[in-house]
């Protein structure tokens, strides 16, 4: 078999752990498996030099902010190769530029395009396991970019797309993928089996096991994608193509997300343009808006009000001053809270039964917990709650849907209806 | 002027004083003058690296070990060229492989072979100065190298070299180059000029001011290397061409070199061939002897004395006894003594001066200094001593040839016949 394995920044955060993940390279290697490594920066180094250039006051996107960052992953594949040899192993180190890894050009944040496995195969021809700097890929004019936050995720899955690859392991701190985040649920169950679709909303919703972008490559590309710890030898979860059996877990898991804002439009005139003039500066900043509620009209206006990343929130206030002062005049019309938390069911099984949504409301009352915001989609319902109330939702919630339990033991939702499907 | 700038490990090793060498750089660009910069690792971080690099056990010459080492340069880059910008300055980063620097594939001492100046003049052309990591390439293969220690001089003067500069600039934590140690002769002197051959044989001998390499391009492509302070605006020390002037100046500097061994094989057959068998080996494994001595045969033996690194020694001893027993028989013919520094003086007045050596041994004679050995070149004589008089001959040295008064004023040689050519 071909396998990808990639391991995350606490998995190589000192050079015993090196030794370790070594261990586990060359242990697949001799049980006859070709082996490519994606390993990200050792734990803090990111950090660290994000915060050197920082004081420095790069632009946003800045080229030599990548350079600079790049590093980390660079110093962790040379680490690796020669921990593999140092047990006897074979192997070599490859950067972005060396495979290569073709992105765009949008430093900090770039995606993706292209990877050459030539270079990778020509490795394992020769016995090498090859180990790969995640996180990082060139542009067309040979520039060094970086992927943005858990970037060697994508790589991991990009590479074992690229290669063909039977699976991607991801090595990680945790050893699967919960139910709920076992910090704040002692109960929460880890999943044998999730789909992309539901990874996907997970992932977007806060649980970090998993970038959104590799989860997207997966799913693109099939590749069967294995969340692991590092520290063990347990099987994890596997993130896998949707399988009808997975219809009849109605809800697979709770997440909670509390790195958002909440920004309010007051009467603001119910005009046709109005939500294109709200929103346009945003996104050409770059300011991503996540949910978005608008009220029924009173009197010819309406309240507008959505949630954007809290870093951004700031930057997106001025801008609707800046922008669209007629909207927002004398401040008073415009209003943010920091203080939410963004909590979420998310499980395929609710395309196929009702009742879903009342259970998740039922549960929040009887805990006294005030609903600000609701948004749903087809695999998912979030609620946005004061931020005070997030661990507690969470709990409540793992229990309504008792995820504390095997999935068939479960019981039914009231006003269920068969599963069918479409 | 098209200018190289070159800063070592103390002048970018803080965020202050990348920004205090950033100023300099965009001085230097808004006086008109085009401008590369070449970095090394902020101090401590190449020493870092490769601590952390030989816990791995690496091999000799470890492709991966440049991997990791190489990083050091690279954050130096970025984190200047963000600096420039934040001066209002335009800078963009320049790694190794994207310039390119080829060089052979002798990891962690490979030798620059070409540099591609194009990428460097559209930087120029767009207003910008390029910022260049230092102290490596990459190979044909792609394999990123690393030129040895103190190689971002090498990489400044070849980048002179090759973009046929105006002058290549060496800023360091010293002001200039010094008739002697100023640390060792409090009157040491700092030299205004300085011809490439003398400057070669002051490096060789351990003034740590320049890499030898860096000599050695400066003078095949005649760059003219300016030694200076990256803390002081004052002139330091050229390094050019040989003038006819100094031929005047019989003795330029005096130079103590601690870190050799020196190694005696006693008795032995003083037949065709027996050099060749003592220094094949130690030849083959790349340990470099310097000072060779071979006394007068009795009886048809004689004793070999030479020199290597003292890092070399230990090694250098088992390859001897391991490759010619029968000259090194029974361990007791053969002796080493780390206990020596090479003190050495250096002019190229020499050539036409006599009387050097007389005033070196009477000066070392007259502080009851015994010379164990001695070797001279054409500009140049070198006694190694018992290593704790080392300082104390410098001093000697420095008084007996005058070198704290200004070049014309020094008492002439006895026995000194007029300058005379050839």
């Amino acid at each position: 078999m071909l396998i990808v394995q990639k391991y995350g920044g606490t998995s190589v955060g000192s050079l015993e752990r090196i030794r370790a993940v070594a261990a586990r390279c060359v242990k697949a290697q001799r049980e006859g498996h070709e082996v490519a490594v994606v390993v990200s920066a050792m734990a803090g180094e990111t950090n660290r030099l994000i915060e050197l250039t920082s004081q420095l006051r790069p632009g946003p996107g800045d080229r030599e902010v990548d350079v600079v960052v790049a590093t980390g992953e660079q110093v962790s594949a040379g680490l690796l190769a020669l921990a593999i040899r140092e047990l006897g192993g074979q192997a070599r180190s490859f950067l972005g530029h060396q495979i290569k890894i073709l992105t765009d050009s949008a430093h900090a944040r770039a995606r993706i395009q292209a990877i050459e496995a030539e270079r990778l195969r020509a490795c394992f021809a020769e016995g090498c396991v090859a180990v790969i700097a995640g996180f990082q890929g060139i542009d067309e004019r040979g520039n060094i970019t970086t992927l943005g936050r858990g970037g060697s995720d994508t790589t991991g899955v990009a590479i074992a797309a690229a290669l063909g690859a039977d699976a991607c392991e991801i090595y990680t701190d945790v050893d699967g993928v919960y139910t709920a985040d076992p910090g704040v649920v002692p109960g929460a169950r880890k999943m044998e089996r999730i789909s992309y679709e539901e990874m996907l909303e997970l992932a977007s919703l806060g649980a970090k096991v998993l970038q959104i972008r590799a989860v997207e490559f997966g799913m693109k590309y099939g590749v069967p994608i294995h969340v692991r710890s590092s520290f063990s030898e347990a099987t994890g979860t596997w993130v896998v193509p949707e399988e009808a059996s997975m219809e009849d877990i109605v809800v697979t898991g709770v997440a909670a997300d509390r790195n958002e804002s909440k920004i309010t439009l007051r009467a603001v005139p119910d005009v046709t343009g109005v939500a294109r003039r709200i929103f346009s500066p945003l996104s050409a900043e770059g300011i991503i808006v996540d949910m978005i509620i608008q009220n029924i009209s009173h009197s010819g206006h309406t309240d507008v009000t959505f949630t954007v990343p809290k870093g951004d929130r700031e930057r997106a206030i001025e801008l609707l001053a800046e922008r669209c002062p007629e909207l927002t005049g004398e401040g008073a019309n415009l209003a943010w809270d920091d203080d939410i938390s963004k909590i979420s069911v998310v499980g395929v099984g609710m395309r196929s039964h009702a009742g879903v949504a009342r259970r998740m409301f039922e549960a929040l009352a009887e805990e006294g917990i005030n609903i600000q915001m609701i948004s749903t989609s087809e695999i998912k319902i979030s609620c946005v709650i004061r931020e005070k109330y997030s661990e507690l939702a969470t709990r409540a919630l793992h229990d309504a849907f008792e995820l504390e339990r095997p999935e068939g033991e479960r019981r039914a939702l009231e006003g269920e209806r068969p599963a069918g499907r479409g």
